[in-house]
């Protein structure tokens, strides 16, 4: 395990995609999507993503030049057609949208379709909770996970993400899958050689397993039983149904599938608390609450109360100085890329 | 145990609200509501509440009949005072602007402050569903939930509906409690003497009860762990914070504390599909999904699968046709709360 300072690892991924043909600014953002996650511990949506995002690219899954067109617009709500170019650069142009949608009218949402995987969903909400806006997103994802009832999986793990201003403290931000685990997690354990806690996934015959390649050829459980399942239902709705994008089995996987686009879609939304609350009293309010939690006692074997995304900020803000781990697979999957385009893998940092 | 009509049980609970001096149409709106949950076999939030409503009144903690003042406005969002009356009645004209917001902008939300308990939440959301909106309904509760890792409560049990139209079926419909279980149903056991399963609840000191007492006396857990609780206090965020009711520990208890307003807080927000598909695209779409869900094999126990609100629309079409059945207890308090405004309470249906 070798620490590589963010900014380096950023500029090396971005290379990668603009040799493999990526669009300069498009690049950009899907290494910075990665490099995001990494930096607050979501080794799941980090730059070991990489490898399946330029193999896409290389076998023509995605067509990451691709120009977004605005189908529909209304004051308020908008929909794009990510005409199958990279999610993240899809994503981010969304949700900027929704905040400028939010910014004139109160509230803005914007739903996207034919699109591909997004990374880590508070890559959107949190720049725009940094701008003041109450910020939600969410995707719907490849089928992989049961509705509660089901012997069989019909939507994807959804993931979700909110991200919230909160005057002088970190803007508190939610970023989960809509299964008890993510499935990342779980192809972490397989790439790892290790099992996995018992509930978290079943086979393809619906028994329970141990086993991250049997749970991955199987599938994951809804968080929060019959309420997580009626949430992520919600979700393939929202960015599914509504958007026009694929939904349910018709999605197509990342991983598996390289015969056809994955179909994705997403949905942003933007508050603007401002036009709620005259000034900074929005901001107020949250640092009163925020410490009204932080105050209360914290129960057995915990040592005091964390919110939603302060132990990734706090995560980043370490990884910021100090440099993002990186496992030696990863380390030489990464330069294994770097090799085909003669692009020099950075030097890690030295202890 | 006798069944009533839901058409007689409205009419009376709006007569002897009427009688204690709540204007018409407000004695109306607050008994469909609880007439509404008691159709679906919601008992924690049907006719059983008279009481409680009927007594907040009588003490003064409710002004039934002030005016409602819109006090912020954009294109797409709202913010009412409702100047403490009936939480019915302010969440219903809230629900129905967001919905006119929406059909002009695409999307509309609505905040609501100085409110009191709205009741069931798909209240206002099903409606807007059957006329073809996609609805939020939220509202924070008194508190009584412990948020993730704190030893003590601070959100209560934080409700959320949505309700989503489906063409030529029913609107899929979530009408949750944050909470693993609804403290309504804890009451509820209370009141009829039983106990409550582990799990359900905390007493005061933090230890696991399964005595409907304590657990009252004590607190509840989110669902879904940590997520769950991300969810819930990101409700407590939107209806409590940004609409600038009362938050957490400042909330007024509605059972216990009768020198207080609640000060309650709710968010409604309605999206127009319309404003993303032409004509019934969106309809036929969920039609397909649905049906795609339907067809699934159902896991072992279930004899198929029930979407959100499925059971609870199966429950109202049948207590339609066969009454609403009654606890003794209930009817009798009921009886008695009729008695002191000289009116009669409606025969049962016979059998």
């Amino acid at each position: 395990m070798s620490n590589y300072r963010s900014g380096d690892l950023s500029h090396y991924c971005a290379s990668v995609f603009t040799a493999a043909g990526v669009a300069h600014e498009r690049a950009h953002i899907l290494a910075e999507s990665m490099v995001h996650a990494s930096l607050r511990g979501v080794e799941s949506h980090g730059v070991s993503r990489t490898t399946i995002y330029l193999k896409r690219i290389a076998e023509g899954m995605i067509n990451p030049n691709s120009e977004l067109v605005i189908e529909q617009k209304s004051s308020s709500s908008a929909l794009i057609d990510a005409r199958n170019t990279i999610g993240q650069y899809a994503s981010l142009k969304a949700s900027e949208l929704a905040a400028e949608l939010a910014s004139l009218h109160g509230i803005g949402c914007v739903g996207v379709r034919r699109s591909n995987h997004f990374g880590a969903a508070s890559f959107y909400t949190i720049p725009l909770a940094r701008r003041g806006f109450i910020a939600i997103a969410m995707s719907n994802a490849p089928t992989s996970m049961a509705l509660w009832g089901a012997a069989k999986p019909y939507t994807g793990t959804n993931p979700l993400s909110y991200s919230v201003p909160a005057g002088k403290y970190e803007p508190v931000t939610l970023d989960m899958a809509t299964s008890i685990v993510a499935r990342g997690k779980i192809r972490r354990a397989w790439k790892q050689g290790e099992t996995i806690p018992e509930g978290w996934a079943i086979d393809s015959d619906g028994n329970p397993t141990v086993d991250p390649e049997k749970a991955l050829e199987g599938f994951v459980l809804p968080f929060g039983g019959v309420k997580g399942s009626a949430i992520a239902l919600f979700i393939e709705i929202l960015a599914g149904v509504l958007t026009g994008a694929a939904f349910g089995p018709s999605l197509g996987s990342m991983y598996n599938d390289f015969t056809k686009e994955q179909g994705l879609g997403h949905f942003f939304l933007a508050i603007d608390p401002g036009k709620f609350f005259p000034s900074d009293g929005f901001s107020r309010r949250m640092e009163t609450m925020l410490e009204e939690i932080w105050a209360l006692p914290a129960s057995p074997g915990n040592e005091r109360i964390f919110l939603p995304g302060e132990k990734e900020g706090l995560a980043e803000k370490e990884r910021s100085l100090n440099g993002i781990p990186l496992e030696h697979d990863v380390e030489a999957e990464l330069q294994d890329l770097g090799r085909r385009y003669e692009i020099l893998f950075p030097k890690a940092i030295e202890n």
